[in-house]
């Protein structure tokens, strides 16, 4: 997706903003993750959508900036951690903070993101025009939104260690995961816009379904790959055992011989080729991935539904684009 | 020190509201942990604090708990997360976190805490008898604190891997560990109690130095523990290789021949007690032992001096009650 300017405007603030955070020098262990963590760069979608979402709710882009930083940090934070629950070596291409410092480096350098994240949100008191109610709906949107990433963190390891998942608790996952912190950083936006209550609702949930239908849609995608175009597999969820939205989906409908043979096939480590064939029939002949294909349009629906309540402006285009770009994507 | 009545009576609203946290059920991994980490008890020494500052000021013991849970949650996440960096299996005789359930586990629910911990601050958004200004000082004090412990935790690691620290650094450290969190505890309840400015800063003083002299104290107890009254030979920490604030002064005064013996005994691994013995007895003749314990004495005096600024009361009974308990503490 090439970038529009508005959207190299508003990347701009946020890249220079992060730069400019005042952290200290010592102690080292501390703060060179930490700075690391944050320079690895990705998307930087989250504080992205603060920023949009302030513009859309006609409020001073400035304003928006400490909570775009407050949930750009946390991502960040929840990153670290991650990798080192995930053991995850690489992230963005670059070693993960635990690989190239040490786990216990990695989870100490995490906790002062944690807590410097919410220092952010120091701005909100000192700016007199954010009311007390305005300065705590921030703290408890932000709050919020982590603990239900923790949350799904956990049902995700939980998962694992399972047999059966529901689908509506593999939602449950994703929406912990992804849609809460994608909700929150909208109506941190919304917040710092001094938008109403029924604003700032309607831009959460314009984050929760962009953010479910973003995670079920990597799952089909990953069923879906073609492999000419982009040198990769279909199934390769199936190949890892990984359990995804739709192995779940294909479980609840299978009969036993069908339900068996998926179960093996996720089970077996480097199981066969034509066994993940098999599985990816039994998903099509189940409508699977027809009725996900579908789930995934519904979700991005409400998102625009809600995006169209809201004057139209560049924020709102921008917005559209955004939506209309991860609807579209193909992997 | 036997307890007070006005001592139980706080602990019993400390350990009710604990109990009466509103912990979600799941999911099981996350929670569990949570209320463990809570159960297994300690003195409840920090929301102690809290409260009695907040009677010192002549507050509602009320608007203090919700602080007073904010720093015990708080204290009790960073065990979790610390006894996995120290590897310790064990936290108040029961089995710690990490080792009942496993790293990730342990990461994940000290995260939750840390962000429920923040959540209980939300108290003093809804109370209307709190200013913004004051509900932003209690979020200030508190992202302080926690972000000064981490650094303290950092040091501690550094250290372990650095062969020279001078005993400035020493005291950065504990006052990290210990004496900001204690500090902040103290300066929560004045918050809560609707104080100045003032109380607000000479409280969190009172709590720093108190944090001090426990921490120096500590060390000095260590070597100079009777093997007879306690069971504990003196210089524990010298057999062990870990770096105290006496090891470091000793090795600031010492000549080429003292400190080599100092720091060969510090890095043999089960060291002869009569090395142990000399080390001691170096810090004897350095006056190392001596000015250590006046080191001590000065950090409470500045403490009684605080505390005697305010108006009497059984609160401030009660916290001299506690400096002179732990000033005369021989283990």
């Amino acid at each position: 997706m090439s970038k529009t300017d508005l959207q190299k405007k508003l990347l701009n603030r946020i890249e220079k903003a992060l730069q400019e955070l005042d952290l200290p020098g010592e102690p080292k262990t501390l703060y060179e993750p930490y700075r690391y963590a944050l320079s690895v760069g990705g998307k930087r979608i989250r504080p992205m959508l603060t920023l949009l979402a302030c513009g859309l709710c006609e409020g001073d882009i400035n304003d928006a900036l400490p909570a775009a930083l407050a949930v750009e940090i946390l991502h960040n934070f929840t990153l670290v951690h991650d990798d080192i629950m995930d053991s995850a070596d690489t992230r963005r291409g670059e070693p993960s903070v635990f690989k190239k410092w040490n786990e216990n480096t990695a989870i100490l350098s995490g906790d002062v993101m944690f807590a410097d994240a919410y220092r952010q949100l120091g701005y909100y008191a000192k700016n007199k025009s954010f009311s007390k109610d305005e300065y705590a709906a921030i703290h408890e949107v932000f709050s919020k939104a982590i603990i239900t990433v923790c949350e799904g963190q956990a049902l995700d390891m939980e998962f694992v260690e399972r047999r059966h998942v529901k689908h509506e608790e593999y939602i449950q996952m994703i929406a912990g995961k992804t849609a809460a912190l994608l909700g929150a950083a909208l109506e941190m936006g919304a917040i710092s816009a001094h938008a109403s209550s029924q604003k700032r609702s309607q831009l959460y949930e314009l984050g929760y379904e962009m953010g479910i239908a973003f995670q079920i849609q990597d799952d089909f995608l990953d069923a879906t790959a073609d492999p000419e175009k982009f040198g990769k597999r279909p199934g390769g969820d199936i190949f890892e055992g990984k359990k995804t939205y739709l192995t779940i989906l294909a479980l609840e409908r299978a009969d036993k011989a069908q339900a068996a043979l998926i179960q093996d096939t996720l089970n077996t480590d480097d199981p066969e080729a034509e066994k993940v064939d098999q599985v990816l029939d039994i998903m099509k002949s189940l409508n699977v991935l027809k009725d996900v294909s579908e789930e995934v349009d519904q979700h991005y629906k409400k998102a625009f539904e809600v995006l169209n309540k809201f004057t139209p402006s560049e924020y709102q285009q921008e917005l559209e684009k955004l939506l209309i770009f991860l609807q579209n994507r193909d992997h």
